[in-house]
């Protein structure tokens, strides 16, 4: 790669049915059907998912949590990594760091993953979160996350 | 402060309400509820939250979610902050930074959060998650947090 | 702000002289001269450093230690943000976060520095080194930083 | 590991020649040489290194350069887990995190470095840097590092 990836780079999976592994993994996160995650799109290289606003998923002053804003970052970035996988490998995180840039006021979190640094044994992805309130739509987080492909591990589908 | 405050150091907190304040926000915090989490302890500079495991809070495997074992982490390091801050402050999360160092595969747990380094505007604090298994125990991530002090921002008790 | 900032972004600066101010301010930066950087662009929201290739600045493999290739990302980013604060401010850095995505093999590193988030106290900037080798370039290293606006902390020009 | 490591862990390395290997990569960073940082203390998951204030270190208010406390950190870091790592392996700088926690005004900083969280792939290792001013001590930086085994890359020695 002579370049960093953007978000609407194109990038060639190595297993052609990524999406379908990539939504039943999502599937068994027990974690994204309680808080109420939805997994909105899934490309080669990027994955979105969108949150809607809960009482059950504030922090002390009525917002989205920022434990929660990234837990929905940490699977975006996770899946758009997953994507470029082969077919016996599964996803390992090794770290992220977030930055929280404005408080998460709204009624609608949707995060956009997408791979930065693809290879064969580290993925380095990239999150932004976007907060929606009525008509408005601004930046909530960015995250830098660090997976591993672990060969061998094959997860069900 | 002349070296690293260590989980055993002792500080003098601003406000000898403090404990009460952490307490009340937590309660606040409607996603502790939602996943769970219960508030193991609170001293000046130290916070501790509990997470016993449920399916709902799992990634694919079955493990608990690197988000959810961020959350609890977010909240200790927060709110170990917090307890040193004026009366009249609220606190603010600017950004942290994960590394996961096992498998978070257990039925509990426990987040030590401490401050790292006190400060008039901005805080660090320093978090470590352990996972218990049986009679085994053993470090699953390890957080560096910087909150920012809000003065004028008084959270009602 | 509705959208995170891109390296194109337009800013307003809050003071005029802010390109002088960054210049006199590198030139104070005794590093800067020791391992050969030179400042090559300085513009609203955004900063570029340069440095050429020499064996003073190598790891153990010879290629440019990820310390250097950190030390002209901190500049790019904390200068990319000073040219935003009004004329009686200093910058603070409080944290930043390295991902380093492919060697430092080359002869010359140029880190693009830009403000993702502007703020009064807080702004998050962004800087991607690449590492030129013959005709080629590619992307080695990507940071995010906090900076502090200490008001009241003018730096003599 | 059932806890995570402290300074004074013990770790049994794979490798006994491990503290002739560290030296003699050292020596081969020269980087180290030109800011003038000496190897103080190599132990088995654990590596101190000084370094001398000298104006060519310097930031624009006189101190030292976030990005060479960030240097000597980096090389703490992954010196103290190559002390770990088998006699036909290399270390890999994955990524870092650093907070700096106060001015790095002094005449010496002295960089402590030791394995948080060893493995075969992974290692995450921490520093904290301590600046001395006359008598006094303080830290003025913190960092987490993960580092890559990268097997079948052997340094000379």
């Amino acid at each position: 790669m002579d370049a960093p990836s953007k978000p609407g780079s194109t990038f060639t999976p190595a297993n052609p049915d990524f999406a379908k592994r990539v939504r039943a993994s999502f599937a068994r996160q027990g974690v994204m059907a309680h808080i109420g995650a939805e997994l909105s799109l899934v490309e080669a290289g990027r994955v979105q998912i969108r949150l809607p606003y809960s009482e059950r998923l504030s922090q002390q002053h009525g917002f989205f949590h920022g434990g929660i804003t990234t837990t929905i970052a940490d699977s975006a970035c996770g899946y758009s990594g997953f994507t470029l996988m082969p077919a016996d490998a599964s996803v390992l995180t090794i770290e992220y760091k977030v930055n929280f840039l404005a408080p998460a006021d709204g009624e609608l979190l949707v995060a956009n993953g997408h791979v930065v640094k693809p290879g064969r044994n580290i993925i380095v992805c990239h999150a932004d979160v976007m907060v929606r309130k009525g008509a408005s739509e601004r930046i909530c987080a960015t995250m830098t996350e660090t997976i591993m492909v672990m060969p061998g591990l094959e997860e069900k589908t």
